[in-house]
């Protein structure tokens, strides 16, 4: 069955995560909304390879009309956490235990949402440490599924094994 | 006396947050060396404001010459910090209670040297809750001293007080 995805994204996001998983998502059925700080933003690319509409603002959406949430790398993580509003969001799919597919830099929103305690993820070189003061059990693997629920990623090279494990969860 | 501060340094670093300091530690008589990934090369800012062509090469540098550490913020902390190298370079800073200047970002490489343990400091929001997960007591305050040893700051804004309290433990 299709499942709606938000995709909470800014400049500076790694643009093949992103446009990899976005691509493939959407062939297996499903539906993906880019949330930037407003509707019709052009958000771009670390790279400078992407550049995405956003679909919507955050003050537009409301969580719990999404299945699932993926978050993207690059430093777009870390400047959506420092908006609150943004940290909410993600929480949200986390304690209802939503489908979390996070890459590289992603879980750093997880770190600020708090909501890594327990968990079994692991994300790119130089947030490791952080997620383990988080409370993560971090392994350094192309991917971690962690209860059925959380899926991440080190970095690009991983952008199969993530695809492969977070379409197996959206069936 | 003349202190010899070590800044280590790489792409998208906050223009303001090197430049500024730099210019102020420089007038007071210190001398600084900008060390990035090698000798020579030229480190961009985030802003488009600031180049800056690096003194030495981490390879080049032993942290035994230096009496001080500054770290700039912005996207340039993130990246020094999956080098290793610079991991272990700062930690000596740390480990020595030598003097630590750390802005915005800077914190990143405390935490990823495991040195934040029990310190009073500050940083930029958006890594607050990374810091306090590593041990650090986490004042949101324009400029922490701890220990008379480590000086931190969260932005641009609060480059003024960062620069002040740092000129008073260099003296």
């Amino acid at each position: 069955m299709a499942k709606k995805i938000a995709v909470p994204l800014t400049n500076y996001f790694e643009d093949v995560e992103y446009t990899d998983p976005a691509k493939e998502f959407k062939e297996a059925g499903h539906e993906l909304t880019v949330i930037g700080m407003e509707k019709g933003e052009t958000i771009k690319g670390k790279q400078g390879d992407a550049t995405v509409n956003s679909d919507a603002g955050i003050d537009d959406v409301n969580p719990n009309d999404f299945d699932a949430l993926l978050i993207p790398g690059g430093f777009s993580p870390d400047q959506l956490r420092a908006d609150d509003r943004f940290v909410t969001f993600v929480k949200h799919f986390m304690d209802e235990k939503k489908l979390v597919f996070a890459i590289c830099h992603g879980p750093q929103l997880l770190i600020t949402a708090k909501t890594l305690e327990g968990r079994k993820a692991t994300g790119f070189k130089s947030i490791q440490v952080d997620m383990e003061y988080a409370g993560a059990t971090v392994e350094d693997k192309e991917v971690v599924v962690c209860g059925d629920q959380l899926v991440t990623s080190r970095q690009p090279d991983d952008i199969p094994a993530f695809v492969r494990e977070s379409l197996k969860l959206l069936q």
